[in-house]
């Protein structure tokens, strides 16, 4: 089952915060990656199924140079065989002081139609990909060469990123706060949630701006807040 | 004994580093929240004494959604109660893996008129409150509900922030560097000797770049400087 | 044998990754300055010979405000007497809980015509340094005075920085990546294989942009690979 | 309400991995006290109720030597207040730089008949305390005085330590794994599901040395794993 | 290819610093598992063929305590079929805040005959398998079942322990320093090294504590200390 | 100055939180070497002034394993020059990923008399190390040859070791707390102060194990506190 076209753009329109708040609401109280960032604030939102990348410690042996010269070699195979509008996601065990990858692989995903590109390490070439047009999302700039201390090992398997379990299919929402993973056997009941709860917050902060406090209006226990919200709605057209 | 206009103005003039030097002096060498930063940097200076929200870590069977519907909730209490030109400083136990707060209660604190917020945790919706008028501080963004982590649990108490002890009416001072910490019993004397040596500073700043050699100007060890200064300062008219 | 003006050239134009992949194919892993940061992105390319200033922790008796009156102080010394072209590192342990040097000692290095400084400590007046013309990179902002934990101990002797060992007139490369260190008696070679790596780069990343697949490309294992970068180069002149 | 005589026996009887497997299906999944150990292995099991002690960091002006001349304060006060039988339980913001309290205080505890000792940070004079009979737990040992980094504040308020939440009256068990906190209201239940689940697993421990498989008898989804532990029980006289 | 009788035997005789050396010397500089030691000191040297499970971050929806129930749980199935003489390798990811075992299934490890069992993460029941003749090696005591934080989802892949990659069939072998992996491909020319190397060590030993000293000796620079190692070889009847 | 033998007496009967104390009371707040432990407990105290060797990142081409070959290497030199009575105090910049020193160095020095060896990295060959008598402190096992990640470049420098400053002559007191730094110009004073203080607070713990409380004996607040000492002293005949 993948990812419908109309649940991508409701997740396009809501913040991985209430997002977070939806999944705690239904027990999943971990799904928010840790410690990494978008490497540009201010992009559009990232919406993406999970295509996954696993990579375990380098052994000086297994990793010179040449390896890149092996078609097969996983990590080229995977910035080649992720699916447009899906997400690349590196667990890279939250080491950063290694590349993940640069600015040649993250511009052919973009080129592909990749939706955005997540690690919990680090992407070198930062500058320039954080000008690219798609997501990137890591924990620090990292000039050195992956081979350093990384080998790209499986593809598409579940994964550990950032302390959140990653499995292929997974939708991953990525903003200026980072990146939320929702499970996919979920993700069109979060989308209308969101969409919902979004719209709340909304007038809620409309409200907020306007000099009411928040006692009463969030949550709204005060039976006139949502007499005042289905008003705003009509009013808003929604 | 509260904060004067006139300390606040001359507080608002001054940067953390020369508060840091001037504390220092007095013997106070820890007084600067490790590990916290603003989250749109050039905003004006912060300033404002300390109203503080003590976090304890969650326990899952107290802390479901529904809490907030408590009109008591410690953390709705602190936004509605912080006075206006203070600072809520929120001690998260340096825990940012979950939000300390979000958009809407930071505007309501703004609309309120309170002067920042500080916490040695995470903000959620961090670029909605990055373009607030209103200072904030954290260490990272965090989409998390703070259910998640944080159960607000004390209201003015003393507590640690990012390192530092924290007492209500503390004065907290915050720039891009980050937030110093200066205690309620010496704040006037502070801000005076800080106003003086920010003058001192900018002259030696001038100086410096006109190609004068550190030695003997910072600090002044040759008696030459200090009469420069004098007339330095008389020609800016202070 | 200092660096020389051809070298310093190649290398403002090669980025830190490049030569990080370089060093790698010479068996040198770990000359990655880890941790660290430029103060503002998006300047020139940093380079220069090392000269270094260590630091250890500060004993309180030996460390009162006073010591800097004292010419000989190193920190001062250092200031002073860093060649012009060449980078101030610094090895503060990776202690950025105080700051390792602020805006008027770091304006001075500029006014010296030094290229740039480094600390695997943190930077006070953070704000003000970001806005000069030398490149500085640091953890993050402190704005507590040196003293409170480090005291300058020794000038131009060989250090760990963000743990890579730097001799002095070692060579630092640095861009919104972070700072490469090159061993002095490589330099000459590292900065002319990077010129030829950074234009196949080049080459690579325009083929990627038009939409030519990452494998047969990069590394170039397709036989007309190479023929197309012959025919690239000869259009670009080079 | 107070912990039972007989709820206390069952409790040092069984084991906090027991505990935490008991909690853990009740929804309960952080209540093991993290970076904590025994000064001492081997100790017979900690058992009492929580009575709380909160640091916060020390501020030098208020922290003198001489801060202990006052009868009134707080960590000389705990000491000589916390009920016997119950456990002290500091929250030194998992801070061991320096010490939560020394062999002289820790003596005069157990003295009292006080069940045992909880910091997460150090203890100093760790080998004498390690072999006085009342147990105590920290992170590792640390000479300084607790007036170097710690200030007490708080006598018996909700704390956090080693992240978790501990409220007054909250039962901790400590063995050789560290320390777990049951939350009052179940503190019965709790014992009384740990005791079932302990004679379980010494039944399967002996099945499994003995050489019977895990699966199906761990859990027992074997109907006969369950006669087989039916008839042991009965052989046990249990 | 397995690993022979006489291989392991001449592994079991050597220490983990003599086979890191060795290593070093054919460019393996990263093969020490870090952060993990012995639950017990002073056992015999574990050595045995890697088998491996690798661990996920847990999802609460995925991870109930019946899961247990099921017969293919990966763990469970790990625990059965691991074989005798090989040692179990647990990638939790340098997780120890959740158990990724307890006594029962080390007891049943133990039982089959494995050699031992190693994860980066902890064990429960510490005190337990601290007594059980198989040697087990963790990073701290934690008391949570492992469902907290971890979902075992795949066995015998490559998989990091500690930082160091760890393929099916690598020879690991631990002994109170802590745990060494030697790749597959090179195990009996690094054990028959290891055992000459000892041997000098040994004699190195010997001449120290004799009161020579270490220049000339260790390395045997001076032509007379291979003399010396020659005759005393002799005289050992090696 | 050297250390005298009446000073070195004295020290060897006090602990290592007693002259944290004494020197807390003269402004001296960071002399616990942090995150250092012995290699086994129990072992007589050890005094002696510090003979320093500092450590920076090993880079590879510099430290192949044939530099030991070299009679200058300055570990080597350092184990064969620290004078009797003397500690070798290594700056590992607390990095115990590869070991500092093994069982054939420490055993020279203890041969040597040297009075013992404090690293704020890790020993390999620890079993053995801890057999030895001379005192041995560390933050943990570690197997990899110190060549993998350091380079022995000064001695008997100014260094930083677990965050303490420590210059040759200071003098080093290890108990099973840790290490404390003595300044070497007050060594003299703080010994007999720490006799003074250690006869005291063996009065108190004889006081407080016969039931007295802690308010008004420790401190001495209640005169007849006093009275009582001075009485006990003379039956002490002390």
């Amino acid at each position: 089952m993948s990812l419908s076209n109309s649940t991508r753009e409701k997740l396009q329109q809501v913040s991985t915060p209430t997002i977070a708040t939806c999944l705690f609401k239904k027990g999943l109280k971990n799904q928010f990656i840790q410690e990494v960032k978008p490497l540009q604030l201010g992009k559009p939102t990232m919406v993406g199924e999970a295509y996954t990348l696993r990579y375990i410690p380098a052994r000086e042996d297994r990793n010179p140079i040449t390896v890149f010269r092996n078609a097969d070699h996983p990590q080229r195979v995977a910035v080649e065989n992720c699916p447009p509008g899906h997400v690349l996601v590196i667990d890279s065990r939250k080491e950063a002081r290694a590349a993940s990858a640069g600015d040649i692989l993250v511009s052919r995903l973009m080129v592909r139609g990749v939706a955005g590109i997540v690690t919990d390490g680090g992407f070198r070439d930062s500058a320039n990909i954080a000008k690219l047009a798609i997501p990137a999302y890591h924990n620090r700039p990292s000039a050195p060469t992956n081979l350093t201390l990384h080998e790209a090992i499986d593809i598409n398997v579940p994964i550990g990123c950032g302390g959140v379990a990653v499995f292929p299919g997974d939708v991953l929402v990525g903003d200026d706060d980072g990146v939320m993973v929702i499970p996919a056997a979920i993700v069109d009941e979060v989308a209308d949630e969101c969409i919902e709860m979004t719209l709340f917050e909304n007038f809620v902060l409309e409200q907020v701006l306007e000099g009411q406090p928040i006692i009463g209006l969030y949550p709204p226990t005060n039976e006139n807040t949502l007499i005042d919200y289905e008003k705003w709605k009509m009013e808003q057209g929604k």
